[in-house]
């Protein structure tokens, strides 16, 4: 409030038509709306001024009440959420008021015709003057999470943790990828969550955005599964674990399992407050080209071999990005939140995917997912490869046939002097994970 | 394309966003789109005009293959669903083209600039001239199943089946609803399936749209599952169970619980060629009646009391509807395809949620779940109670205590003389529900 020149409008939005109107997607609220009122109401707004805030809401109706059981009343829902609520309809807008862009399109209508302002869906990142402001000062309180949000992380954490437990525990030869993808997602149901993202569980961990889960396990599959749970008021976990599907890594998919978790060991380890977030990325990527030297993968000097690219030949995203309501926090708002003032994304090969680069401060929370993946696209394609071909040894590389696809990825809390890792309960190590799976 | 006088357009239609834009839900695409190619794509548009139909899609991208993976190229998908496949950026409109309504936004937006007409994303019910007729073509296809459908049908069902055997085996007391959830779900993801619509599982079923499973199991609690799989082409199951949570019915749950299935009986007796369903509805409603009549919870002449409304005090919904590629089959489109032409929605108590009011005609598939619930909102409330106070025998009633809501729902198929449950083999009768219960 103490940031704002005028009234700002928080929409909370509504739920999205599946197949048909009364067909629809779970209900998400708006983060920015459920940041401040911490309750998913469906088409409510919260109204803040420089000396107030009010929460307009839907009022029960007794014709609803039939289908959807009793609601409470305004009063009781100020109550509860310790605010001034007010029906919706007495909703008027006095002045110039600055809002952020919703992701549904009825609400983006809804809140155009109040505001006499263009509303465009999902358009976070054009924002300009005063809507831009608010979004800067959104970015200022939600980048550092306070008690109250480290403890919703914490519970996403620990749901997740039980998910890939129970992935893990349910991994066999002959299942399909949707088997296990089932026992993770039940183990999130079960605990009352969600899903934050969609889950990717499955043999071909080299096609980064893997959407399918038709495959069948073999022998001599890893599978990677990179599954998340979201607590009712909407905070994700987000983690990735890569196991193989008999239960004992073999020999070629030890070595790069080892290497993968160096990196992410090294990067976890650079976490700390002052650091700048592109350095705990780099830290990854020479760790992992130092692997794949000592493995005979890559030949030369990991320095020198890093700084010409070769790390992106074999992990070609970013290390990790912000963590809080958002699975990657307040991306509605673009790179704003991402990226500090002054910092835009690098154009080179092994940078441009990042998604996060600011100095880390205490209450910062991250994911930490270095990976190692063969991905035909890149590896099997002279003009990506271009001048390292000399730096690889490919027949070094065939021996590592069975591996498609590695990452690890934790969701770590910037502490005052250090880096938490808040999934710290998730088998990691080689012996961790062996004697998880099938158990 | 015979009944056409002119080109018409199907888009399948876009993910749509949830907290942010890359951040989407599971894509569905348009039934209408789906029944024609049987394939969800995104983003594409399939082209009919009276001589020839035309798919246009999205080229995989090189920069795409490296997250998505590798994606069949146009003439290969051709070659797969059989039809001429172009560039999207190669479609252009010749002439006032027919279209129905999408979902979602963009694909509206879209579709609005490139036939240069007003597209209202969901707004089937107001179709009106060339679009109109296509949507009466549309329902003339789809309203009767061919084996194909039939086919995706059966195969929703044993999915259904699988999730209802799992709920009830996981039943116990001083579980939580979205643990039995959990189960439902994860028999559903495991098959490589989705639900049809947002699961009910809830031991609140006076609450008909009950969105909540954070309710505690407790001794003497009927829970009520409504829960259906979606085959990957899209087809719906639908089908409720309510079951006790100790496994074993008390003796006012088996009363009713015996009149619901009377009542559910009799209606899928009714069930044949030539029937019009709103009888159907009736008959279900009748039979209701005349049970609790027997228990002695209303008092008069069952046929009388039925006339005067009797049924809706416990029974306020519709027996069922159409089934298909949607849960209530092409709702999209409004009342049209569920009421014959010349029939529209009564407007008293006991029909006015009816969805459906067709002569029934071999391949239809529709859902038969009459119910029993004690709603506050009705039951406690003079004016929606009215005269019929005096033919309710309260005391009776309240021995009735331990039920809140009873639904009994199968999946049924009009065959040419008759009607085929397609969902036969979920756990029904007492005797088969008390002994899959914890099983």
């Amino acid at each position: 409030m103490k940031r704002l020149a005028g009234p700002a409008i928080f929409a909370s939005g509504l739920p999205r038509p599946r197949n048909f109107r009364a067909n629809r997607y779970p209900f998400r609220a708006e983060s920015h709306f459920l940041y401040l009122i911490g309750a998913p109401l469906q088409g409510a707004a919260l109204v803040i001024e420089p000396s107030v805030a009010t929460l307009y809401a839907e009022p029960p109706s007794p014709e609803e009440a039939l289908w959807s059981g009793p609601e409470p009343t305004l009063e009781e829902l100020g109550d509860r959420l310790e605010i001034s609520v007010r029906p919706i309809t007495e909703l008027r807008i006095a002045g110039e008021t600055a809002f952020l862009p919703p992701q549904d399109y009825e609400t983006a209508c809804w809140l155009e015709n109040l505001l006499d302002r263009e509303v465009e869906p999902s358009s976070g990142p054009e924002l300009e003057g005063i809507d831009r402001a608010l979004a800067e000062a959104m970015i200022d309180l939600r980048l550092r999470h306070d008690d109250a949000a480290i403890d919703q992380l914490r519970q996403a954490a620990h749901v997740t943790t039980a998910a890939h437990r129970a992935g893990l525990a349910a991994t066999r030869p002959n299942l399909y990828e949707c088997a296990v993808r089932a026992r993770m997602e039940a183990a999130i149901i079960e605990h009352g969550m969600t899903t934050s993202y969609g889950s990717i569980v499955t043999v071909h961990g080299e096609v980064l955005h893997n959407e399918r889960h038709d495959g069948l396990l073999q022998s001599g599959d890893l599978l990677l599964a990179d599954v998340g749970a979201e607590t009712p008021e909407g905070w994700a976990g987000d983690v990735t674990r890569t196991w193989p599907v008999t239960g004992r890594f073999s020999s070629t998919q030890r070595e790069l399992y080892d290497v993968v978790l160096k990196s992410q060991l090294a990067a976890i380890e650079a976490v700390r407050p002052g650091v700048r977030y592109r350095d705990v990325h780099r830290v990854a990527g020479r760790t992992l080209v130092e692997g794949l030297v000592e493995l005979g993968i890559l030949r030369g000097e990991p320095d020198d071999l890093y700084e010409r690219g070769a790390g992106a030949l074999f992990f070609p995203h970013g290390v990790g990005h912000l963590l809080g309501l958002d699975v990657h926090d307040m991306e509605d708002l673009g790179d704003r939140a991402g990226y500090a003032p002054g910092r835009t994304r690098a154009t080179s090969r092994g940078d441009r995917f990042l998604r996060l680069d600011r100095d880390l401060e205490p209450g910062m929370a991250v994911t930490i997912e270095p990976g190692f993946y063969r991905i035909p696209e890149i590896i099997d394609n002279p003009a990506q490869v271009g001048e390292l071909e000399s730096a690889l040894d490919r027949t070094v590389l065939a021996r590592f046939s069975d591996v498609r696809g590695i990452r690890i990825e934790d969701d770590v809390l910037v502490t005052r002097t250090a880096a938490e890792v808040l999934t710290h309960g998730i088998p990691k190590t080689i012996s961790e994970v062996e004697s998880a799976i099938g158990a």
